[in-house]
């Protein structure tokens, strides 16, 4: 960290800066121009405040040479992390996954019929939501209870580890049996989830928020890890920009950028990101090519008949073709 | 609510549309081009799904002419509601409010001191932070439990209401005696909260996010009216743009939205939205001018001698100059 | 400007990094860490390209401690830059001006009634578009010379100055008698056209890009001001969001950011920014109150009946409403 | 085009909206409710200006069902586009092409040097700027005509066709031997320079504008295709959001819906829209994986050593694996 003070400052002030500095632990070296004092800080800075020290009168700029993460951060822990779902199901260190299913759990039948399906095509884990934020309180809010019983028992059914997303603290009881709990873009910054989630031994699925660039979500991955889970998967899921004819925009450069800032899996769903079935192929495998370590992609067993599919749902042939064309580009690029 | 069909749909389709739209007790009524066929909805439309409806097949477009809020739409509910905290306090239809105090609570005080000069310039309640929501989970998280004793016990010496930060369901009880509940910008889709916040009878002061629009705002203060709480104050404080001098982007042309689509009080947080104590004033002028119910103003005691004060906090001199510029303006416009 | 260097580089790299450096006329101070090697500079670093810099593979970090613009820099000229157009009309530094006019110029009938009402009103300069900027080429694009040809007609007959828009360098000799030239917010960054305009000796009012920052802005002010001509107003109308009620958003806070920075007068357009005339009041309202040396306004004689009158153009009775509420303002901020 | 009127509205005025739309050639059908009036527009609605219309009185909202585009539309062009530039060099249609250069012209010796090494890996075009458009007046802004003859000197010697980037119309006749014209991100909605280059009979390269979406870049390829020039080559590099750690965001599912609404050819530049070499490797297979008809990648012939190199250009030997790992990955999805 570099801190360049103003000009014309008293040398109690700059001295008071200084040992309170130096009271987290880190060295400062002072170099005095004759315009300008500047002061390198070198050592662990992930526990100095910027915006505290840009706030101050006496302080020009502030510049974090390093980042603010530490237990996401590749350089403290060079190699990949692999999330171990099960025995056979893992994310990351060339360990690829495609988690699939329906967008709401509506009922036993319909979530079995998917589960058979998605998994004969490929799939290795289950997905589908039983809490489900949606902007209107006039919508459909989800099963809660009974949709995550579904689930458990298609995973009994099935054999197929299931993820489902947790929208509050209070809901963590019901969460026992799922083997991955989703973080909602919306929640990304709930930071008293995020704590509670830390203190769990769970893997958590953390997606990236709509107008949250990757060093926000790095740091997001951190309040987890900071309370001593690091099983944490991060996902990227299309971002607010001012394009109407896709619902979000898919940054397919944060698998590339994460890969290199952080040593945890990244998982892409272009099938929220887009919004729309049609354009879910062409992405799953772009993220497949630029080296992503899993998908995770919205399946309906009957779109056209079924009045409550969203449009970014495939039928489970679309998601067979999809499966074959991701694995032809996995392939290409092994 | 409009809907415009594709070309080319089997009759049975469309009416199997159409029944279910009237499942929801709207009505609906055909109108058949040579080349089109458009369904119009007249009725409560605000419980229908528009995302569920443009995800169909045989569906085109869907337009929605009315808002998809009805509780806290002026529509049906022409008079300002006015929210009284206390017998001298109140905001709304008239009545204007600045809220003061210091981003977190530290010490009783600070708070103490903080709270007596506010109140001596104009200000009619006191704001300060127990529970702080911060992007890295090493930075200062606030003193919690003890940060609400400290303000309700000064709330006791001055008489002065008190507003502060929930961030989580469990925290409640905690907040019993807190006169005003905020919800904050991150927290404005933590829809678990709003509808728990909806169950209890207090105001709720809700921030805008900072990416989200004012139909999403308005939602989010529908969430909470919808359970039965009717007394939410609707809080401006900057979106995220790609600007930098500023840390966000105060939006004041949503006073005069707001005001237009809902009957709920708007008050505006300069302090927040510029990031810079010496920008609050204009904006607080600027906010009056064009018709808030009330400032929401950061005020440290010690500025320059603390070294957690933020950038943004005005010294209570500099509180009471911007005091004496809003009243001019406010009275120039009366 | 301070430059961070990665660690273990070699000697020669950096001794040659820092001659071609001073090579710009600065000085350069190296501070020599245990870890990291900054180097400070001192002087004009406007002429030093950062993203050049920062590309280089022996280099870290680079911080900018003083602004890239000098010319519009309010600290190489302290006091307020005052323009004046005639005797009567002037903008800055105190003065303040309404511009009012039709969208597009349509015919002379329709330019002097609006002219003639608006002075009476208290316009000081009037507005018209010749060249219009259209996101489609169906669209109507304006009168072009003719248009010109119509303002300066009115110009002689009512004694309003005009402002208008241009669009292309070709264009430029039909804009001679033109008082002051606009450059719309689509061609902030059309660089070449800048250039020219700064080879010219009358007035320039510069809007900010529907998605540029402020010191994109400045930056362009600067590529005008570097060639010679420094009478630049700034114009903010509004950046691009996610809002969907207001068309743009008014970034109010840029009056007192620009004002801070830049000695050059900053006018507001509270018309286009929000696109509704319902809005334009309170807008220009608290424009007055943050401090704007001068608004500009649509207004249309007929907007009822004619066909081609944008949601966003005020009566000659509305504008005469607004100029009342906004001279209030300025009576009790002054 | 569907319009919905406002209620009470009188029988004249709703006449008077009707023939005026008429005198566009379209069909009306109108259909009235008991609430609500709904006028469906049948023919070519692209001459029709929606933003005028939804500003009149009675006009409650505008939805547009066909987009506003003709010329660019696959709708009335169903077949791919495949633009020509040599025997040789073709784009869309299943040609793919990668142009490659420096991103700036420096030397005769620099462009020949890096021309012979990217021909070698396979790049199919010679890319280099000779005008600059740079955010300050004191960045280097290119050699101009003398940069332009340098390029047609390497053309002439290698045999490679060229692409170059106009400013402003005033250049066009430097432009003449050029073999495709380069619109940059800056001018994508400098109307009069797409007009003009409508007139020409050369291929043009748009590039999608910082913070444009999808429509914008359409209508302005087609202000050249209605002008009679349809040989328009589309390219996605990157676009404003809130991300630091890339410069812009690739927007890749740009591929996918640009394929689907229009016929035109889509390259993607993934060395301007991230801004670092490294990201550019899997950006690249990322846009072969989803279908891109060409790629534009900036190389330098010696990074390290010269000063004036941008940290996203490639090494020729960088340059050289890119290439092979996209065509395994166009080998993959063949």
């Amino acid at each position: 960290m570099i801190i360049a003070l103003k000009k014309e400052i008293r040398k109690e002030e700059r001295e008071k800066l200084i040992s309170w500095l130096e009271s987290y632990g880190v060295k400062t070296h002072i170099s005095e121009g004759e315009f300008q004092t500047v002061i390198g800080l070198v050592g662990d800075t992930t526990r100095i405040d910027t915006d505290l020290i840009s706030g101050l009168e006496i302080v020009q700029s502030v510049t974090r040479i390093s980042e603010p993460f530490k237990k996401a951060n590749r350089k403290f822990h060079p190699d990949d992390t692999v999330i171990r779902v099960t025995d056979e199901v893992a994310f990351g260190g060339g360990c690829f996954q495609i988690i699939a299913g329906p967008c709401s759990v509506e009922s036993e039948d319909q979530v079995e019929t998917i589960a058979r399906a998605v998994k004969k095509s490929g799939a290795g884990m289950l997905r589908g939501g039983a809490f489900k934020p949606r902007t209107s309180p006039y919508d459909f809010q989800g099963l809660h209870g009974e949709g995550i019983r579904i689930l458990l028992e298609v995973k009994r059914r099935t054999g197929m580890p299931v993820i489902t997303e947790i929208m509050d603290i209070a809901h963590l009881p019901l969460f026992e049996q799922v083997d991955v709990i989703q973080v909602g873009a919306r929640n990304m910054q709930n930071f008293e989830l995020l704590k509670e989630l830390g203190r769990i031994d769970k893997p958590i699925l953390l997606k990236r928020g709509l107008a949250n660039n990757m060093k926000e979500l790095l740091m997001s991955a951190e309040y987890i890890m900071a309370g001593g889970n690091e099983q944490v998967i991060l996902c990227e899921r299309g971002v607010r920009t001012f394009e109407t004819y896709t619902r979000n925009t898919l940054d397919l450069s944060a698998v590339a950028v994460l890969h290199e800032l952080s040593h945890l899996p990244v998982v892409v769903d272009p099938s929220h990101a887009t919004g729309a079935a049609r354009y879910v192929k062409p992405m799953a495998m772009a993220a497949a090519a630029c080296g992503a370590d899993g998908l995770m992609i919205e399946v309906h067993n009957d779109p056209p008949h079924a009045l409550c599919d969203g449009p970014q749902s495939l039928t489970p042939e679309q998601f067979d073709d999809v499966v074959g064309a991701v694995r032809k580009v996995r392939a290409a690029i092994a």
